[in-house]
């Protein structure tokens, strides 16, 4: 099925599960396009005159500069609010009418907010469309799209592949929404993780009764050896009853030199970044090490979704 | 009298009351015709190559959100300073010097700052047009300007109308500048108020110095089946000696479906915004609810105003 | 030697020394030449299409918004980050990913940093240049920059001239980085300060070690009387020992209209600002009081630098 310019005016960019195999491709199609053209040096002017709020009702530098940025090279230009403590919701304001005023000002809301299902009530809401860059424990689609928009870039193509997601699957949200992108393109899961941080019980049996092929193990070197990618998260000492635990755990789940060892040859290492030490620096020298080039292609992938939900791509 | 482009260049907009009838008019027409070319889809250029400083001494996301808005729309740009807290102000320097050191990096000043007279100490450094976003306890002419723009769109004209103005007169500075151009204008104004939060006696007096037709009422029912509109304000708790006195007041001055009810059909309901439960979600659903509008057009009232300063429009 | 456009492509600005006096006069043409176009009212579009990051890492309003309309002046867009508080760093990444992360979105890097050599650190990493916004102790070469710039543009020419450093001359990093300028360029150096705040001894013999011309004294008006210039920094009260040395110093180091009289007729009087008692107000209106065009100076040589490095320019 094709599709031309404007089919994805106005949608919602909520969940990790919202897409076609056919959207995601060419969501994943425009994202490169774009690529294309600000390395050619363009100055793209698709979303030239248009405004997208940029709201983060919980601070995330990374995630907003990233954004930001995508703004700025479609063309747009963007308000900002970085922090909520300052804000209307301070004084009391319901999100529901601070999503009402800021929809009179823009073409586009992109945002952050602590909680769960912040960014569906705001799409309710909003005439414009929504981008959902993270609300609470829920989802963190553009997240997940860029993660698999690198994937496809690093291999040359997506599916029938396996994924190892290592350290923290309980409380990463990415892995969350990722963990059904895999399903739906058709790569095999395997689940490495300390018992503690175990993919919600839930999530798992909900992704094997879509037909996701997934393994469990807490044997992280067998997991890596027959893995294409290994997608890892930082296993943080807050999410452990006490020291000892902490310190059992966190040697498995460091990925460095040794460990890659035993790893299937060629595996691509990814990571949604900040990392802290779950990945050793000797390790950025190796050649599948993605995860700096997944953090720049978030860029276009941002940008092919601002172009997309505002009929300009 | 008509005006030309270039006629408004370099005016400081600092109060609800420096305009004459003419000139409210005219800045409306331009507002208008901003909004216009907005809803067609325009790519505005009016400012292109235009630095403005949205200086917010005292953080208000709201305010700050609508005049960037209008800056981005407008064609200019902006630089942004959303909280004093880490600036040169806190390392001592006086508003002067700072207001000297930016007036030589842009064209035009927008400033909030909590001391009244703030922005009228900074147009007389400035070489650069100012704008006041509010200065503390005194004026916010920006608001009053948007909430007649809205008025007027409303109703299709403004004067020889009634108005409302319910809750806080005390605090609430957007009615203190509101009631000079009700004033002006034609309109009459009752005041409804709890005792504790009365309009000041001295605007009181002055407005009927100056002609104005005012009414003192404790009777909301009364007043709202005899106007046009209602300019609701918050009723903060804070405001109240004790608990009690404050529930006392606080039923009578919710706008609800039950009070609407009393109030003369068709009756536009403002507010400034943020509303906490000053006015019921229900009424939401009615006709004559402007405030979100109200907040829209304010975007348009502040491209009119900037691009009039900086003689662009 | 003539410089074309591009030959500064990729360099970073790191310190006060790394320029040739004839690379260090193209970047002052460069900076005279946007000075012009902007007074001229032109729509400058030498970036356009660029985005460049404005990261303080500690907060600094001022410099920070020279920057930014900097950025905004040459027709590039910005993402900023005004205190790192909120940030990556904040969850323990080290500089360098930031670095590596951010560096992927944009096409040059602006930076303010808390540690001396930071700037340095992110230069070796960063694939695009890194333009130094003051890193802690260490050096601060774009005010340096547009200190002679300012100097050039007051007087004529620059070179051959004398200037004495006023007050704290121990912690300021601006006169650290200026001293070098001077001894490149020629000019023969007074250091007038405290005894507590007298000019680190490896700097003086560094500087001395490179031919420079310096004398020190504590006699500010003897300093004054032959100086073409006076370059004035804050005596801060938490860097005595006590109250008293404090008092007995700061009389000394005050500018008011009474030490003008025994200085140097002429004598061009420059302060990077912020200034909070150092320069009594009534100096303001005094002809060579060229502070606040210092800081107006800045923006065109930082549009300088920022096309340079950038090969726009």
């Amino acid at each position: 099925m094709d599709f031309k310019k404007g089919d994805f005016k106005g949608v919602n960019i909520l969940n990790g599960y919202q897409f076609t195999n056919q959207q995601l491709n060419h969501i994943m199609n425009i994202a490169a396009d774009y690529e294309r053209r600000v390395k050619a040096g363009e100055v793209i002017r698709d979303m030239e005159g248009m405004v997208v709020a940029s709201l983060f009702f919980e601070p995330s530098t990374r995630t907003r500069l990233s954004f930001e940025t995508a703004i700025n090279r479609t063309g747009a230009k963007y308000i900002s609010m970085a922090d909520a403590k300052a804000s209307s919701t301070a004084k009391g304001e319901t999100l529901e009418d601070t999503i009402r005023t800021v929809d009179g000002y823009v073409d586009c809301i992109v945002m952050r907010h602590p909680e769960k299902g912040a960014a569906a009530r705001a799409a309710d809401i909003a005439e414009h469309p929504v981008i959902n860059g993270g609300d609470g424990a829920g989802q963190h689609p553009t997240q997940a799209l860029l993660d698999i928009y690198t994937m496809r870039k690093e291999k040359g193509h997506i599916g029938g592949q396996t994924i190892t997601f290592l350290g923290d699957l309980k409380y990463g949200r990415t892995v969350h929404s990722l963990g059904y992108f895999m399903q739906q393109l058709g790569n095999k899961m395997i689940f490495a993780s300390p018992e503690e941080l175990k993919m919600p019980e839930e999530i798992t049996a909900d992704l094997i009764n879509r037909g996701a092929q997934i393994e469990q193990t807490s044997d992280v070197k067998a997991a890596l050896s027959q893995s294409d990618f290994v997608y890892v998260t930082r296993v943080q000492r807050e999410r452990f009853p006490d020291e000892e635990s902490y310190n059992r755990c966190r040697g498995s789940y460091i990925v460095d030199n040794a460990l890659l060892k035993a790893a299937k040859p060629g595996i691509t290492i990814l990571h949604p970044l900040p990392r802290v030490d779950e990945i050793a620096l000797e390790v950025d020298a190796y050649e599948g090490a993605a995860y700096f080039r997944q953090a720049h292609n978030g860029m276009y992938l941002r940008m092919a979704l601002l172009g997309l939900v505002t009929g300009r791509a």
